[in-house]
């Protein structure tokens, strides 16, 4: 288990730290003209996300070019995934702005807050991936992150819909007030935005639907049809943005637009540490850095393993962290891999991150040379694209086969669900992992322990309420099925006290650890004191069926001397014949 | 499982909730003298302890007084244990001087502080106990418990220090300032001071050693040599009362004394309740139950256990929480079962908790009419009894051997120790019990994966890497060895993936489940994922070894729709025989 993560020697230490270098090898002209088709297709629909989750960030539409110019740079570097499109993603974003919502009164200062948190979450992520806690990550269980999800679409959703309306309401970091604040100004609705909203809506359900179904008829395979739908976006945003700019619908109908974009590249930022207060952003920078990873390993490894590649989970965790600092360092928001992204990237035939390289490219000279005119075009255009691209996050469905599949599993997912909406973003999260860690800690603290006794005529040892066995009055034969911690410790030792309690001809009694594989020191005491307390009462404790690596790490202790090799056993049977002797 | 913690049947509902109503059957008049012989025997010791602890807290004696008369009695009505004394302990003492030294310049919101601080440390057991969380309490492992107790017992001797030298140093929260203000303050040493601590521990002293051994001469029982020593704390202090009134020591040599403490019985206070902000206490507090209670059920559940008595953990909590609430409210500090307490009241054959009732007559008795005589007690001597009682307490010889039995659990012992010396009681318990918890989830998120081949000529399936066995090119088998969690499933799914990515030949992959009892959503989605994405490589995936309650749980899953039966197999033996056929 110790090594498997290694997807190269230790002879080959930079290919390690920087895996294209590996790639650089292989690479002949024909995989590069696959990877800038792939490259060039993702960039198609990672200019409009680009775009839209700055707005949903509360944040300039530049910060989400930004995110995507030079981390997907620093992560083709250092990443292990080779179709990973690394970016801004919804979820991150919304969770930007739930962060930041103290600053939502000063713009300078929210801007700086977000460059404050992409470099927290870098330096948390490059912090667990140099101290290889990569597996502490692990603690978000599928239902919570399902749950978290489906609440933060609906939230998104939900924040989402002021926009498409065109009301100004101002954000908020919770769900209620926003739609309460909606509700009240309804009256102010602007019918030029719902109009561009209703045209977008409309675009993107075509592009999903019929015209899928329009090109497969024209003969054109399933992937690049999906691939021709996922441009869709970027052709509604040009299509808006003349429309919105040949109508003069800023002026004529007052209609939010995203306004001035400052042409250019992002250049080195160093003054985002002069934000004071930045270390209360830390709790909400180690969330966003944990959904932000395990939503991007989860994509990782599942494109990477469909093609039989390795993907390094602590090595991610340090790429990520280092495109997360340069996100900082270069004006942009927290990034992560993105789903919709990686998957056009992967079916366009991407083959190594020179793929994203060339994404960046095009992303680069966009922001270069066109960002300015996107003066017009209309939020409600980029509310309604985010809206239809979080509404397939939402999944409600697996609520209810978590539930029936698991009752703890589904309260966590539940409790989440309904957390993020009541409570908002970060504390529905918080509420979820630390609900899913106590289920756990509770399933842990009670081993299933069965008092057992023989078939018949067999050597075979089964549970005394279950079958028909021989018993013996002067035994006790009691089978563990769990390691014995100091979770489960308090609990097997009341469970075994009681089970001797009211038996006044018990001479002996036997724990079974065949499923028994560790015991630590809690454990241990507890049976010493257990051993000693029974001596007192007349009764030997025996052991039977102990594993090797247990009687390892027992051997030199006090009861292992105490027990002294005679009242360890190797089969339940043989204790049993010693002590029915 | 489910009800071997009810020590009585439904039917007797109210001897549940007040044991003692149940051996009130049972009295007779040789149980009564038993009774009464042991508590007046516990009292004896109670008392001295009751007045050093009071102290050790930085409270004024009647606290401690207070502590041991209506609280007991209370304890007597709720508990299961027939033999526990409770009262102040010093653990709980020092926590308490901790939680407050906040308010170490103002004696009046110190003293509510301590009210307030009985009272949620009875809310806290209470609210555990009545919601069966007492399985919680199970997340202080003993090492952790262990290293915490040296620390604390160090720590308590460094605070008295000052008080045995006459030196008046200000209370702190950390040991090491402390330590550094005595040494700088070594000068004003004041020497009769010294002698009334010199003189108690040499009294102390031969009490445990040269007279114990005199007694046993004499022809007196271990036991009751035992107790008799047990009574010296008390002659001291009388002794030291009257030497230090006869000799004015008070006046003549300036040694702190006790002061006036009011002669009387403890009346009832509600107006605790008025101390602003209490809630920054409910940290402490909850700390303060855990350790409180820990150590009351260890030393419960060991004497029940020897005269085979049962105790029931969460209606332990309920009585120890109604016992603290009482403290609270008859203006006394927070309330534990003492064990060098317990254990004379149980070797002096106290048989039901009459004992207990007749102990907090005898120290109400005391208040009443005796306190008032206490003004001249040098604290110097009440600093000597602190010292000696947690001296016991200290060991150092454990961190030894638990580091060698088992490196996590030595290390959080380690911190735990290291951390209350250096960083305070509160920090470094806290740091323990996280430090081991993270220790029990790390070792929970890496289960143990074996591949397997078979033992030529049997139907044994062995480790590959520890026996010769045979293998086929085409077929992998793994055997899982622990439960499927969240916890460890991405570390799963990268180790079968990883497993999988270099076989060309593969087509199959046996998961052989013997050692899995419990699948939970998240593992169950992984192998649901699994499936899909070998399916897509050319690789059946197979289930080996299932247990029956895997089975009825994955029944109705996709996952075990997708494997029908036919790759659901029930044995190692036949998956290979299927597959190589």
């Amino acid at each position: 288990m110790a090594s498997e993560h290694r997807t190269t020697k230790p002879t080959h230490r930079i290919t390690a730290i920087t895996p294209l270098l590996a790639d650089l090898r292989g690479m002949d002209r024909a995989t590069l003209a696959q990877d800038l088709v792939a490259g060039t297709l993702t960039a198609m629909l990672l200019i409009p996300q680009a775009l839209a989750y700055a707005l949903l960030a509360g944040l300039p539409p530049e910060v989400g070019l930004y995110a995507s110019i030079v981390p997907p740079l620093v992560y083709a570097l250092f990443g292990t995934s080779r179709t990973l499109a690394v970016g801004p993603v919804a979820i991150a974003a919304v969770m930007v702005s739930a962060a930041l919502a103290p600053y939502a009164g000063d713009p300078d200062r929210y801007l700086t807050g977000a460059l404050v948190l992409s470099a927290l979450v870098g330096l948390w992520m490059l912090a667990l991936g140099l101290l290889r806690l990569g597996w502490l990550t692990a603690f978000i269980s599928h239902p919570v992150l399902s749950g978290f999800t489906t609440g933060a679409a609906i939230f998104i959703i939900g924040t989402q819909l002021p926009a498409m309306c065109g009301i100004p309401v101002a954000r908020d970091a919770e769900l209620l007030p926003l739609l309460t604040a909606l509700f009240r100004d309804l009256p102010a609705l602007n019918p030029a935005a719902v109009a561009f909203s209703s045209v977008t809506l409309t675009g993107l359900l075509l592009a999903r639907g019929p015209l899928l179904r329009l090109l497969a008829h024209a003969g054109l395979s399933p992937a690049t049809t999906a691939i021709v739908a996922r441009t869709a976006p970027l052709a509604l945003i040009i299509l808006a943005l003349f429309s919105a700019a040949a109508l003069d619908a800023h002026e004529r109908w007052d209609i939010a637009v995203v306004g001035v974009v400052p042409t250019g590249l992002p250049h080195l930022r160093t003054d985002i540490l002069a934000l004071p207060g930045w270390p209360s952003l830390l709790p909400s920078a180690a969330l966003i850095a944990l959904v932000a990873y395990v939503e991007s390993i989860s994509i990782a490894k599942a494109l990477a393993f469909r093609r039989r590649e390795k993907i390094d989970p602590n090595q991610e965790l340090r790429a990520l962290g280092a495109t997360n600092l340069a996100a900082a360092g270069f004006g942009a928001m927290p990034v992560a891999g993105g789903f919709a992204r990686s998957m056009v990237n992967f079916e366009a035939g991407a083959r190594t991150q020179f793929a994203a390289i060339f994404t960046a490219l095009w992303v680069g000279l966009a922001a270069a040379t066109f960002a300015g005119l996107l003066h017009d075009l209309p939020k409600a255009v980029l509310a309604t694209l985010i809206v239809v691209a979080v509404w397939q996050l939402i999944d409600v469905s697996s609520l209810k086969s978590t539930w029936r599949y698991d009752r703890g599993d589904g309260l966590a997912q539940a409790a989440t669900l309904i957390g993020v909406l009541a409570l908002g973003i970060e504390l529905g999260l918080s509420i979820g992992v630390g609900l899913a860690l106590l289920l756990f800690l509770y399933r842990t603290s009670r081993p299933h322990i069965a008092v057992v006794g023989r078939i018949a005529g067999t050597e075979h040892f089964r549970n005394i309420h279950r079958h028909v066995v021989e018993t013996w009055p002067q035994l006790l034969l009691v089978r563990i099925d769990e390691n014995l911690y100091f979770a489960n410790t308090p609990r097997v030792e009341s469970a075994l006290q009681h089970l001797v309690v009211d038996r006044d001809e018990l001479r002996a009694v036997v724990l079974i650890l065949s499923g028994v594989a560790y015991i630590d020191a809690s454990a241990r005491e507890m049976l010493e004191a257990l051993e000693a307390s029974l001596a007192e009462a007349g009764i030997a404790l025996h052991l039977a069926e102990v594993k090797g690596p247990v009687l390892d790490q027992l051997h030199g202790t006090a009861l292992a001397q105490r027990l002294d090799g005679e009242r360890i056993h190797i089969s339940t049977q043989r204790a049993v014949g010693a002590l029915t002797a």
